[in-house]
């Protein structure tokens, strides 16, 4: 069997688990005040470009959100995304458990559209009513989407200067942000992301951690009081330098984008085959992501060999399906994947 | 002027008003522990032909739908309701503020229809990643809807069988009750509603009183602990008895439904003059809030001598209008816009 | 029977049920946007010799607890409070309903001092461990107290010193307040409270008003978005005026300070009486709740004749009770009172 | 310098790295459902005595507590917890930003005392007022407590007969349970707790692994729907099996009982030098923590060469420190800190 079900079915990269299993015996302080987390942190900080960005490490994307969300806004608002967001279809209600409403906007391709983000704020404002209603208090977008897709330069550009006109911030969901920034057709590095966001978070998980997210603030007075707030929401880490040693590894000699090229790379080896045999990606996604609409048929014979997932419903004679590739991905598996398309 | 803006621009139905400047200077325990309360809860168990029926009487709509669903959903769960559902629309994310997401349902002139709430749960359970989702715990519905349009007994029926089989409550924001129920086109009763409902609440604001609404609950062992729940939520008012002179006065010689006949004959009344110019109302509402779309240069003319709320933004040749009435409106007032319109 | 039970038994002040019965047919706009609405706040803010005072009326004491406390606190902060604070015992867990804290103090009688505030925050921050608690963010008191105290000029001013030092806002439930500016014995204006307080409210449920009370910001900018955090907690009046009509009758000619007067006057009466017989206060409070250990030969003597509640359990041989005076209250009941006891 | 500042500032047990390393690159699916979780289910059942029992992994001790304490308690219940209680003090705030008080009791060398429990729920029934109280709806525990003490079988048995005849769930904080079960003294084994506790969690963080606590719920139907909860709190680790590799190990040859006796075998070997030079130990501790109080000289002269915690604030002469072993605690650093105490 060959499984392109998700990018967080192993470990950790074997770098990683090196360096874990080399610092194992050391004693450190706890909550992230040793050395490996002040090293990761100084590290994220220079990959970003931002010497003066606070970077915090939590453990997961959901918790990473709700607290981040949770922190930034006032009682009285709540959060623009997506209506195919994370956050407002997969966290099994995490934002609104911490009392705040998600002010849901179309998803092109799971991206929301700056001019779309503009209206909702001025239909708000006009609205006598607007008392009654909730405030947009913060907008947050994924790069790459829960699709796979991306948002080009420009696109972050208009969303950042409209967030900075109207003084919501702009949070980055950034879960699978090493493949991402490995995609070829991307115009966005880190640089910029830490430029046009106000938060974001660059995730470990995905991206060959045993588990761990860094959350990037340029403007630390952003949200001063971080580290109670991590306490509150059960996610501070007692070990903390285990995300630092972590993290501290991801961000030497490249490690991270390496593995995002990896497994970037594997993909469009995957769209490449199915393209081949007349089967256009059902989305436009160029990083880690698939998706194909495939007949029934051809689904359950690839089935019998390749794990991966229906997306939506089984339909009556074609479904859509998706692939996934991680850092871990064997090429050898996307070679046999290819065989078996091409002689299908 | 005359005015047509709203149904709670008056105080109390003057029979309300005589009897509580009656009964001022009596004194009684507080939090609804009197006499007064006890013979409206009787009244209301009677109307409703429920005598076993709990009875909480609170001050606003926006605090009893917090406190109902807050009582009723466990932590994981969230409430459906239609897209334009006052709690998902006007109530400033009091739902979520307590814990909870609101899950939308399209809507239809306001309403639900049991087959796409039953799609709803039916995608939810199949959806292999559910438990990372916000499971659906009750179902509310306003009626008459936000648009003054009203369920059929025959569409009430099939939510509250759908409700009974998945195990999930139906509630009904009764928040202009009496003027759907005074509806001559409803086949539905305060009965037929408390036997179709799990919990409702029958308005008092926007129907005769100064302030006040019944929640009740036919099987009150479905909200056990009501009374710190509804103190919790700051609804508990120290002088109870108000609500309770309040509410047996409306329920007294039929004075609900009375009110209630009186604003929709005058709504109707304003309906046939629109429709004598050659304008059909909006939505087909049988009750008291009628909307008409209309060229902005009668909107204009008409603004000069009647007072009422556009609905939704200005268009830039015709808009949309709301006008409502009351058990206050004054037929005269009426007259005078049936002429104002004919004339023009 | 005569009534000694509290300040919430009866209706409203004549001379407010009068406004209310007289403005009860006119139509304004809702939700406080009335002219009763703009009347009262003129008076209350001329009262308080604050001119630019944000003038805010809620329904009842709780619900306007929680709504300040919570748009006031951030999300690791918690609110300082006497540990008989009425947010502590008596509000159902309403400010933990919102998210928050209570972080206890010791009372005496009722009243928390300034040093002990002082060395609570101080600990905190001494305390390595203090991002895993949670920060004092604002100090709750009560004037009069639950128990009936009230805090002198010099003590109010050390607490209102320390919590500007401090940066953390002060706020002052008034749900008494008229008794205790009433008393001889007090040296606190309404202008001394609006100065030393950064919030406070001005209870109308308890002194003469049918429900209703005002909230005070002397400096609105401390709390911003007032409306739609009040609308949130379920706290907005649709018939806004009503809280209008009512205030601007308590604050015309002295009505509130008037109504004061007589409830304190009453209240010392009793206690004279009580002490004529050789029985002190338990509790040295100069407003209108009196606190009494007697035998409970005696209690049960005055028991069959007055109501008057338990303060505490029974004791065996002799117990606490509390006896309430208010602007309803009627002398020819305290002579009654005063003669069962002389001749007791 | 050696250290005994805490138990969680090394990794893993080498095996449990081992393992960790062993499994990297496999794959298994998400969220727990990986064969290695199973295996550790089996293997806790197996060491509770109860084959039926829930056994769900997180992360950590706050996200932990606050998760089922959430699930637990209706929304007008609070947890009963010693005033001292890890929920009361160190979480920020987690259990009420959750929205339950924590209603407090005395504590005794960190324990709560049956009857006082009792007695506070029977004061509470006893209040006149207690639906404006919060209610107890469980009691929480930590065992050891957070000052090394341990609750004797007999005690234990009479909490949890007594919150059984009150129907509030026990649920105990076994942060440390590994060092508590090791003590000599203790006459409580794990079937034990499972049978007397309707909930606990065993503590890995503290106790030999990376991270991550087994939430043990012997009556699962107690807490149905743990799944979505723990999302929502975002305490589901996507690596399910990370968790499941530890615990399976720790359960293991009884290597999470011999890594506990060692910890308490070194500090009942610090405790003995301490006494030796005439140091009764501060709390009668049985476990890994070890309080003593000593002239500062004494203090300044050990912290140069080894490293502890001062346990509140430092006196003026002398002050309380605390010393804490672990598994990882190595014998020589021990030999040392008794050879400095000895000689010094």
């Amino acid at each position: 069997m060959i499984r392109f079900l998700s990018d967080y079915m192993e470990g950790a990269h074997p770098e990683v688990m090196r360096r874990l299993q080399q610092t194992n015996l050391e004693q450190t302080p706890g909550y992230g005040a040793d050395p490996y987390t002040a090293e990761a942190v100084e590290r994220i900080r220079e990959a970003c470009g931002c010497p003066g960005a606070r970077v915090q490490f939590l453990v997961g994307g959901t918790q990473t959100n709700a607290t981040v969300i949770d922190g930034l806004l006032a009682r009285h608002e709540g959060v623009l995304a997506a209506e195919s967001g994370h956050i407002n279809v997969h966290e099994a209600g995490a934002i609104e458990a911490s009392g705040h409403k998600v002010l849901t906007l179309p998803e092109h391709e799971g991206k929301v559209w700056a001019e779309e983000v503009e209206r909702y704020i001025e239909n708000f404002y006009a609205d006598a009513t607007y008392p009654h209603m909730v405030a947009p208090g913060m907008l947050y977008i994924s790069h790459p989407t829960e699709y796979g897709t991306l948002y080009t330069r420009r696109e972050l550009e208009a969303l950042s200067r409209l967030c900075r006109e109207r003084h919501i911030p702009l949070y980055i969901d950034g879960a699978r942000l090493g493949y991402g920034l490995a995609a070829a057709e991307s115009d966005l590095s880190l640089p910029d992301i830490a430029r046009l966001a106000d938060l974001f978070y660059i995730g470990g998980t995905k991206v060959g951690a045993l588990f761990g997210e860094a959350l990037v603030i340029p403007r630390p007075d952003l949200l001063p009081h971080l580290m109670p707030l991590v306490k509150q929401h059960g996610a501070l880490l007692a070990k903390g330098r285990l995300l630092g040693v972590q993290f501290a590894t991801l961000f030497t000699d490249d490690l991270y984008l390496r593995m995002g090229r990896h497994a970037v790379e594997q993909a469009l080896r995957i769209r490449e085959a199915f393209r081949q045999v007349g089967i256009a990606p059902a989305v436009a996604s160029p990083t880690n992501q698939q998706f194909f609409r495939l007949p029934n048929v051809l689904i359950d014979r690839l089935a019998s060999e390749v794990a991966f997932d229906y997306w939506g419903p089984r339909g009556e004679h074609e479904s859509t399906i998706r692939l996934v590739t991680s850092w871990a991905t064997r090429p050898e598996d996307v070679d046999r994947l290819v065989e078996l398309l091409t002689t299908a």
